[in-house]
């Protein structure tokens, strides 16, 4: 039998070490820690708030998994009105398959005939299921699987990372999709990851601008030389989402990171007016440990809770306002300049949420003062 | 019914996607990727010699699980001879006890009312459980379990992250826990973690040397004031092995990295004349899964399969020599300079074993090209 939250509705599995604390008073100071904290009113308004802007831009928004790795956020972007969910792990897109979720498009190439095995079981089981191609080899090892696969063909507009990078090598590709017996080709995708956390808009527009007429120029050759108009065309991200909306030519956006924010995209100003239309959701509360140095008490969140490739996680409660954070090692921190009590509880905002999500094995959902829920990270990992 | 590895008498439950390689030639090159590789051969090697090197030297090994987090490598330490197992979190000492593993040391002062909790349950299943304290509010804590509890007072050496920093204090706290009559005092911890890595012998030694003296003052201290003399006196890594050898003040060594080593540890001289008697025994592999740029393939391995808060991870297999690795976002990398087939594999040492560790599920056993057996990181995760 399957428990449900009386507060949220969401599935009750085991749910760790707090799980006790759901739904008491101040149960939000009382987590065993270091743990993902979700402030639900933030992260509500931001589920809302890109829903509604995608609508009114007239995209449709099929966010990005890669950054939450959860069944229980994935299924509310799609009662908010997303069209379908992106992953860029096979494990997130058997998750999400498995779990019933419509419209699983994975963003990354698959290599290799294991991954591959799992895709087309997933095939199997989701008819709306999409992967991606980049290559003529790639298509020969999709047919493999020797029934009906939706094929996006992956564009590389400028980050040289996956994707065709020349106009005439995504045509022949478009035309091989279109070729095959097997495989239905759903549109194209382009993603330009790097362009995504530049700061200011004049800035990010000028790197990204010529990415977009790259694009431009490979859909006018595909509609020109095959007569091609692909239905979907698929990429962008938080950081690019007003260009992209503005240019035209995605049919609908992968937007992940607005769910949560974190200190990259703090420092990101996301529109060219106006305030960021998200709020900061994501938090890893750590506990004071040891204080033994009353002026740099420890605390237990270090290498192991926080990614390191990003800035330094920011501090956001439980300390005076301009205390900086210093990782002390796999399970430490410090925070020099500070008293703190033993067992005092300090928040951060996450650097880089979706590495340091990847760390953690449950979302504590809190409003307010009070633990509401826990939800899995159903699909960490990196196969 | 419990499966056991024909090869190794591992249990054998959910093994991932490359569970069915098992024992087929080859297996190493078909792995689903990115997935952590140990090579059984230099990781048998690590063992015997570390427990050799210590057995020579007439101190206990209680090798410390924060480095693998491993029911399966716990095991085989035990069988080679180590008196215990150290480990850094709660969920670590909960999996370790809970599979019977003996002398386990939660080498962390825990905080907070729940993982308080779980210690106690664990101390009720294990006699020679043991936990650290390092401060007078602590051993209340501790005496609220109610029941007889192992206990060594951590003495904070010059690191300033855990521990009694000074001499007066921690013949305090040694009283405070002699005097307890629900708590018995096992012994003293003095760990300092920076050091272990500063490369040169010479120099670790002077900037080790008086941590180790203040070490001595406090044992003197204990000895003159209150006539004690600790049965256990725990600490020490890989890096400070042979110098906390010869000061003899240890009865035991909480050395962890030895069994994999990793780019860090590859780059510290460990001992003053001779190589370093340990190999590089842990590896990530990867598959190049897009190389439309011939001279930058991309790899599948990025933030999220390498800990970044040490050097990058080093290309050990699969590129010519002087190949460097750069991460290209959380679930992607490059090697820029090489010409790599699609599919093609990499294998790289990882950078900072520990964390790295922590982001993947599975050891994949390796013994030449033959995927031997697959073993859990049983206890991953910062809780």
């Amino acid at each position: 039998m399957t428990m449900r939250n009386k507060l949220t509705g969401s599935r009750r599995l085991d749910l760790g070490p707090n799980q006790g604390l759901i739904g008491k008073p101040k149960s939000r100071q009382a987590l065993a820690t270091p743990a993902l904290v979700l402030d639900l009113g933030a992260f509500e308004h931001n589920v809302k708030t890109m829903a509604r802007l995608c609508k009114q831009a007239g995209v449709g928004l099929r966010p990005h998994a890669k950054t939450h790795k959860s069944v229980e956020i994935a299924r509310r972007q799609i009662a908010a009105g997303a069209v379908g969910i992106s992953c860029a792990t096979v494990r997130e897109a058997a998750v999400l398959v498995e779990a019933g979720l419509p419209g699983v498009l994975l963003t990354t190439p698959i290599v290799g005939n294991i991954k591959l095995d799992i895709v087309f079981g997933l095939a199997k089981r989701s008819k709306d299921f999409m992967v991606v191609v980049d290559n003529l080899a790639g298509v020969a090892a999709l047919e493999r699987g020797g029934r009906k696969l939706n094929v996006l063909v992956d564009i590389d507009i400028g980050m040289t990372r996956t994707g065709v990078p020349d106009i005439a090598g995504a045509v022949a590709l478009i035309r091989k999709v279109q070729a095959s017996k097997l495989l239905k080709l759903a549109g194209v995708q382009a993603y330009s990851g790097m362009v995504q956390h530049i700061a200011l808009p004049a800035e990010r527009e000028k790197a990204y601008g010529g990415q977009l007429k790259h694009l431009q120029a490979v859909l006018q050759a595909a509609s020109e030389e095959l007569g091609y108009v692909p239905e979907l065309v698929t990429g962008g991200g938080t950081g690019s989402f007003e260009i992209d909306r503005r240019a035209g030519l995605f049919t609908e956006c992968q937007c992940g990171s607005y769910v949560f924010m974190d200190v990259e995209y703090e420092n990101v100003q996301l529109l060219s007016t106006g305030p960021n239309p998200f709020r900061t959701a994501l938090f890893v509360q750590c506990t004071v440990v040891s204080n033994n140095h009353p002026t740099s008490p420890t605390t237990d969140g270090g290498f192991k809770s926080f990614s390191m490739d990003g800035p330094v996680a920011r501090l956001a409660r439980g300390t005076s306002k301009d205390a900086v954070y210093q990782y002390f090692g796999d399970e430490f921190g410090k925070i020099p300049g500070e008293k703190l009590q033993l067992g005092a509880k300090v928040e951060l905002v996450t650097p880089h949420c979706d590495p340091t999500v990847n760390m953690h094995d449950f979302y504590h959902c809190v409003r307010g003062n009070v633990l509401e829920d826990i939800w899995h990270v159903d699909a960490r990992g990196s196969l």
